[in-house]
């Protein structure tokens, strides 16, 4: 199960209005709004109306009004806590991100097969996969990041799952096979890089015709 | 400008086929295609349409053709230099990520103001912030990464575009302000994080009531 579109667009919204709010913005229009999160201005009436965000069309949406009914539906009051299974690159640079507290998303372990790696790492501290299970279960553990190399991403999404995990955002490049109702997010960083060097070489291309 | 959205769903249809194929099948039904990429067969019909690919929808496409197809939008033949500016946590792990390599786009350097962080890592050289111009004409570069802290972001930006840069991958959290024609694709990776909680705790409180 994919996660809806319409979500990520909501949360882009959210996002931009944190940045108009700190230029000094008060109020804004759905086609400024349209503008910056790049998506047209129907679409941010519509995303809007879909969860209940009333407006005045002409008169704008007050910024602080949006950002504070985004933020009931969103962010959580008590801090969400995630664990994170790999401890290669990418997943160093996930347990450092400091992004994720500032929505109330907490890592609250890691998880490596390597024992050099199983040690506490800035703070987060770093099992054996065994422990996977004993942790989900203490801290009630329903989301996982995955970021461990292909050939063992189906191998630890399913022992995640069968202990309880319900979403997973998933770095490793395979698709995964999950049971009905489970949540899947594939970040596949390849495939991001890629679509723009595509568009800018197309462009380029119709430019020279 | 953003990356639209069907060259990411084609470059999904692609990633799904290698897998396919890895799996031991040589023809893909549009509805398989569309399971795997999480989209609906009508979909994937209409985005095979208009990039001209030709498809039986009784007996199937031919895996082996239609990667063969998608290869030609999109791998190219030579290899594509991308640079990356800002060597923290998340550009570390990004000079190091071997999916690169595979789909033809090489990280030819990186860019940090931190002098301590200037040597070459893992085979790609880190130079100073004022080497960026000189770089992107030696290299005939178009296309680069920003990993930089989010203050330092809309500057890294300009600079860029001003050198010639016509393609972004934006992992810093802000809304980068750029001139018609530039790409960027933002990678907001607590937007992300968040969509999956998000779902989560919602089918939660569904299957409460």
């Amino acid at each position: 199960m994919n996660i809806k579109t319409n979500i990520k667009r909501l949360l882009q919204y959210r996002f931009c209005l944190s940045r108009l709010k700190e230029l000094g913005f008060e109020k804004v229009y759905s086609y400024t709004l349209s503008e910056e999160a790049g998506v047209s201005p129907e679409q941010v009436r519509k995303d809007f109306s879909h969860f209940g965000i009333k407006g005045n069309k002409k008169a704008g949406y007050e910024i602080d009004n949006l950002i504070e009914t985004l933020d009931e539906i969103f962010i959580s009051d008590e801090i969400v806590n995630v664990i994170l299974v790999g401890m290669g690159n990418i997943g160093k640079a996930l347990s450092q991100y400091k992004g994720f507290k500032q929505v109330n998303m907490n890592i609250i372990a890691a998880f490596d097969i390597d024992p050099s790696k199983q040690i506490k790492s800035f703070g987060i501290p770093v099992y054996p996969a065994e422990l996977i299970p004993e942790m989900i279960e203490r801290y009630k553990v329903e989301v996982a990041i995955i970021a461990v190399p292909s050939l063992s991403a189906q191998y630890i999404c399913d022992n995640l799952i069968s202990n309880g995990i319900k979403g997973i955002m998933n770095f490793a490049p395979v698709i995964l096979k999950v049971p009905k109702g489970i949540l899947v997010n594939n970040i596949n960083l390849s495939n991001e890089l890629q679509s723009i060097v595509h568009c800018v070489s197309k462009k380029q291309r119709e430019s020279v015709k």
